[in-house]
């Protein structure tokens, strides 16, 4: 079950506003999807997430297939009761995370032969493996297998990459098989334009419900992040929604929307909040820092999320440095809010046909007071 | 600002039924408080606390003392404002922190000398400091500076702790001057029943609002505790709470009941939480163990915390596997309830004049299926 209407688009540049509906429930797009690695998003309950309006977490499926391993999940009744959240999931292919194993990992037209990170045991994915694994999570979005080459890359690995993702993307297609899931193409083609070109129009060609952007904030600097985007997102079928992987910077998020983009996820918000930096209308605030050992200000006094109600920056200060969970949990729970209600705020622009002085005004008062 | 009101004695024990109001909101007796030392329940929310029904909190002056300072807390308003906490807070003195340093401290009749468990750096707590630091805190009930022996001690040397800590509780009183704050008197004595005698007496007649039984709870066997009750909570006045310390196991919970005792405080539910291991009405269960990895039951499938409504023994396992946040939370979440759940039940058992009925089935089942 899945479908994606287009509700507006922008006049004066790609920013859209849709709805995903999946088997739970409905998303509005643009969205930012916070990342679940193991079934849980690092220090939230399912409560909180609902609470700060999470619509689609992200799960990770070679951490999953790890531990607690997909059979048992299945057996569970599924990742959504497993980890009880009743609302839309996305599960990636495991694809990003074989390959960035490195030395770990051997690459064959077959599939990727990897040791895993925990404890050196041997496994293998191919894209039919990979899309087993994600059939028995149920998860309501699932990835294609794609290779996903590191930056910089030589054009020649890149151009392999490309095609060998063509292959497999329709291997996944040809064993997908589950009611309810849907499988997302990616295209890849680092920053070459051609291979860009070669790889979209090959996965358009295969029809998938929904298309993702892989292979960018792989650690090329963000104009060419934007530069790709430009030439991409013009070339996916307009009725189908853009997913741009692993990008979560308020910036990119932007610069994405603006550029046709309707999903983001990215573990940035999740991981900076557990090293005491927190993400506030005025730009980042390293709370960890001595400067705010005596600030009983909230994290961000524009901001109404738990962490900014009830404690000060003080008291979470004070928490982080003594290790304590719920300075964690609090950190958390302000930059995923953060987050979200900016995607909400880009939303209720395009809705009023004032994105891009939004994004302007937004983006002004964010670098303008740069703190921490 | 304190009463403490009795309402019901049990015929054939010496159980209470009472309310204790302090300037934070009414307590009924007896109850189990969550421990708090850094300024917050460890891995648990002020609303989480609220929702398991947590009337007063326990928080440790030692540990607050050092990070992130009584100044710093009295800045911000005091320690409810600080960490968010409405209802009544009761502070330890440092006493049983300071004379658990070891080589790590020095004691004359002034007070002890300590260097910090952080960072070596050199301090010194006398009794009208520990006061001091107590009342800019601002919490309802302080305690005083006690000197607290080792299990097992040398009569003598008991003796002489007695003693020093009948000389410093009448200092800490002279010293006290808070309008809403009150301060508990502790007994001390190990397992010697003529110095339990002295010290009660001593203490007794000091006249303090309430009165805490230290001491206890060191490693001396139970039953040996449960003898240094039986002949001192009929010392103590009738008219005033008593507060047994450091107590948190569910049989030691129903026998200080049993024995008079009103409140009791320990860090045992949450730690052993954070070590994977719960608190059951079937008795003790160590959900990290293999056994549970595929087991799809609630952890007590008689209760109904959050815990326990929302997720598995297996998906919870999963998350302490991986040291994920969420599944420390779930383990505190259920234990303290556990506990502040079978004092309700047991103030419920006490009105209903049931409390000795209560009390044996609740062990038969606790001890009968022990588990993990």
């Amino acid at each position: 079950m899945f479908e994606f209407k287009l509700h507006k688009e922008a006049a004066d540049c790609s920013a859209r506003l849709g709805t995903i509906t999946t088997a739970h429930g409905t998303i509005q797009t643009p969205i930012f999807m916070p990342v679940g690695t193991l079934a849980t998003v690092k220090a939230m309950s399912p409560r909180e997430l609902d609470e700060i309006g999470a619509q689609i977490i992200l799960s990770n499926t070679y951490h999953l297939y790890l531990r607690p391993g997909h059979g048992l999940i299945h057996d569970a009744g599924g990742l959504h009761k497993f980890m009880n959240w009743e609302k839309p999931i996305l599960t990636d292919s495991g694809g990003f995370q074989v390959f960035s194993l490195g030395d770990l990992r051997k690459i064959t037209e077959d599939g990727v032969e990897f040791r895993s990170h925990i404890d050196g045991s041997k496994h293998f994915f191919s894209p039919e493996h990979a899309t087993e694994v994600q059939m028995a999570l149920g998860s309501d979005i699932a990835m294609t297998f794609d290779q996903c080459p590191p930056y910089p890359c030589e054009r020649e690995e890149v151009r392999k990459a490309v095609d060998r993702t063509t292959r497999w993307a329709q291997r996944c297609l040809d064993f997908h098989n589950h009611d309810y899931q849907v499988l997302f193409g990616i295209v890849q083609g680092g920053v070459y334009r051609d291979l860009r070109e070669s790889s979209t129009e090959a996965l358009v060609k295969m029809d998938f419900p929904g298309y993702a952007i892989g292979g960018l904030s792989v650690g090329e600097p963000k104009p060419l992040m934007y530069e790709v985007l430009d030439y991409t997102t013009p070339m996916l079928p307009r009725e189908k929604p853009r997913y741009l992987m692993g990008v979560g910077t308020p910036d990119a998020l932007l610069e994405g929307v603006a550029k046709g983009v309707d999903m983001f996820d990215c573990v940035l918000p999740t991981r900076i909040a557990r090293n005491g930096t927190v993400m506030t209308s005025q730009g980042k605030l390293v709370v960890r820092n001595a400067a705010y050992a005596r600030d009983f200000q909230p994290l961000d006094p524009d901001c109404n999320c738990y962490a900014c109600s009830n404690f000060s920056r003080a008291y979470i200060r004070h928490l982080i440095k003594a290790n304590e969970i719920l300075g964690f949990r609090l950190t958390t729970i302000h930059n995923l809010h953060f987050l979200l209600d900016l995607m909400s705020k880009v939303r209720q622009a395009i809705t009023e046909e004032r994105f891009l002085q939004f994004k302007d005004n937004f983006m002004r008062q964010y670098n303008g007071e740069q703190k921490g």
